[in-house]
């Protein structure tokens, strides 16, 4: 399909923020819009096939409820009438939720979760679920690049990442334990967000210590008018002290100074993503931001070498803390090849190896608080490169783990540390996106947003 | 039935650990065993009312399972054979896990909680589910105090408690975000743990950030056994580091000093109950060790006072974390008044009013820190008296939060603290039980357990 690539940073995503005006003056309505998100949909998803399952008719319904409260002025919130996509992992009442798993087909749990349930009170649109990874761990779905349908969308937030790159809607709800959001949102050309820990409620998750719910949208407008319902209406998680930061989001906020991080994915970047970044850093500088790295100091030298295991340190940590229903998962036949090695990686661990890898965790939250006061934030790659082949396999330096949709190596360490990373598609190449990664300290993700707003506003897109 | 009431704290409860040389020489069996507890089960289940769904079936099969293990020499591990009861908010996968609400009547999850896995693979025979509270709060349901069927058998995990209680089995799951682990267990005559805040996995979970997951057992051996075979084999809750210790109990342990807190509880003691302690508390000292108290130390009335509020602070956190969740129960209609009022509680809080509560919670765990060093453990009652009858309201200082299970004033802090609580039934009042409450340092249980041993065995019990 590389012939019909089409992509370029300046490429429109169907953002919504900008309607709401329309809505109040009755030029526009939701439902107007949500009829525009179906047609894109009818056109575009017998490509992408991002979705399992979908209630377009609640949608409608929901919509000309909006309509109305559009009409009388009174809309409930940024988000009354948004048609959102959720991932397959996450609950909803009036849909299956299979997490990508033929042991969950058609299994209704018969309740939102709390994400889901925070943003209908704030009357946005449940439109369907989105194709995930199996468990959200790594055997793909179907789903395709919208860019290049040759391609993965990335994973394991699969069909999130494809609806808003193709601009089926403004906005979808993902989640990321690895590199889940970040990576497939960058292939898809998306904005996202994979905010502190524990920031947006999850209602039930997975059972995993380090899963982050985040979202993926056309816009940072977008994005954080979602994350900011959420954490209004439903909180953090259990524990956690909810998403910090105004409703919406301030005016952009130029750095002073921004920490170039190369994590483990520097290395693995080929010469064309390298050269993209590298002008991408250059236009940053031009614009009077200074841009250090680890050679600046030895204590950025320290955070890189502490940072430097952490694909393998989340394999452990994730591998053990689901290995008790793994291991039930496997009883039904039903796991797959790709899952059933973690299981037995899972099963080689002892309680003390788990304790080890929570020890390393938080040396290396430690270890961020000690550089975060040189920068404004970090700043990396969102992924390797651009989105690889459907049928590839990367590279993880232990052969029987396969990443199917694509390296997390710019991705482990942000979910280890907890902190907040935003994603934003202000870089192309061979036609297909690439993603900017700002990352910030713990519960500094609105400030980080403003951040990524002055680079998405005033800084030129970059193309190679 | 007061004519009836029989209880005295040498009463013996239905031990599993002592059968285990009886199991392995061929004098007796585990499926022996188990018809025993059938028989007990079939005489007293019609009065106590515990049970909500069993599977003696299957119990009886895994039995036969473990004879031939046993017969061989080879038995799995420590509670290979055991009878265990599981409160009817854990999930099994040969049961339903209706969580005392109409709503989810006979659903089945078709999986085992983490930790009912863990057991299952260790040998255990899962006999069926306990009666717990409509979602572990504050609704009763049927179940009646073995000892006095016109008295409350403690709650949330009611069932739990009766069933060890009764004699009809040597442990049962339980799990306490107040006080629903060691009053139930206390009212009932069971010796139970409530570990650290995290150190035994739950699999899913309620949602709630200090619930914990414990046992009630019929002896400090059973007890602990339960306890390690399900951190060994599932660990502890995702990001915990789990219950540490070694598998079985060291000896006695005779502490040289005792901290006796008054936390909420003391002021709100019966006579009887005062003189109970008490008495306790001089035998204590006639064994030589040393007593404190808040008069004894500027810092350990300091953490008193910080501690004196701790039934109003988790009813604040408790539901706020639950509010989408009971939002979405109550439009089914068929949540009850009771658990209605703590919603519309939960809707008058913000964000901010959860933080805050959160940030007393932190600011009480880190003031017992600075007192653990003063004593070898906390010790205080494990309720403010016997159970109270079955249409009691315990006053909660704000009528409308009644708790109708029985007063959580001596339970609260320890659970909002997150540190290992051990109620030891060495003491009766009005021929009932009452619990004598060792409190330790987090991570302490392996220590606070061998104490509890030390007290239970040297320690003469009191009857007033």
């Amino acid at each position: 399909m590389t012939a019909d690539r089409f992509y370029h940073p300046d490429h429109a995503l169907n953002r919504f923020q900008d309607q709401r005006a329309a809505f109040l003056s009755g030029d526009d309505s939701p439902s107007q819009y949500l009829a525009r998100c179906l047609q894109t949909i009818a056109t575009r998803e017998p490509e992408v096939q991002a979705w399992v399952n979908t209630n377009f008719e609640a949608a409608k319904k929901a919509a000309s409820e909006a309509d109305q409260r559009y009409a009388a002025g009174k809309p409930i919130s940024a988000v009354d009438g948004m048609p959102i996509a959720v991932k397959d992992v996450i609950q909803t009442r009036d849909m299956p939720t299979e997490m990508g798993s033929p042991i969950f087909k058609d299994r209704e749990t018969g309740f939102d979760s709390a994400s889901v349930d925070a943003l209908r009170r704030a009357g946005a649109l449940i439109m369907g679920k989105t194709v995930t990874t199996e468990f959200a761990f790594v055997k793909p779905g179907e789903t395709r690049n919208p860019f290049d349908t040759s391609l993965t969308p990335g994973g394991s937030s699969s069909g999130s990442s494809a609806v808003v790159g193709a601009g089926m809607v403004p906005a979808a709800l993902g989640n990321q334990v690895v590199g889940s959001i970040i990576r497939p949102a960058a292939f898809c050309g998306n904005y996202a967000i994979k905010p502190t820990l524990g920031a947006l409620h999850m209602g039930e998750g997975l059972g995993l210590s380090q899963l982050h719910l985040g979202v993926h949208a056309a816009s940072l407008q977008d994005m954080w008018a979602v994350a900011s319902e959420i954490a209004t209406r439903a909180g953090g998680d259990p524990g956690y002290p909810g998403l910090f930061g105004a409703a919406t989001l301030g005016p952009p906020l130029r750095p002073e100074r921004l920490i170039f991080v190369e994590t483990e994915g520097w290395a693995k970047c080929d010469d064309g993503t390298r050269a993209a970044f590298q002008k991408m850093i250059d236009l940053i500088k031009a614009a009077g931001v200074e841009v250090i790295t680890r050679a600046s100091s030895q204590l950025i030298d320290e955070f890189e070498v502490k940072i430097s295991d952490a694909v393998r340190l989340c394999r452990v940590i994730c591998s053990f803390e689901l290995r008790w229903v793994l291991r039930q998962y496997q009883e039904t036949g039903l796991l797959s090849d790709d899952l059933a090695i973690w299981l037995d990686m899972a099963e080689s661990l002892t309680l003390d190896d788990y304790r080890l890898a929570l020890s390393e965790r938080q040396q290396m939250r430690q270890s961020i608080a000690g550089i975060a006061a040189f920068g404004d934030a970090l700043i990396s790659l969102s992924s390797v490169g651009i989105a690889p082949a459907m049928d590839f396999l990367a590279d993880s330096g232990e052969p029987e783990f396969a990443y199917k949709t694509g390296d997390p190596s710019f991705n482990a360490a942000t979910s280890a540390l907890g902190v907040p990373a935003i994603t934003i598609p202000k870089m192309a190449a061979q036609q297909m996106p690439l993603g900017v990664q700002l990352i910030g300290p713990a519960h500094g993700d609105w400030r980080l947003a403003n951040i990524a707003k002055w680079l998405d506003t005033e800084i030129p897109a970059v193309a190679v």
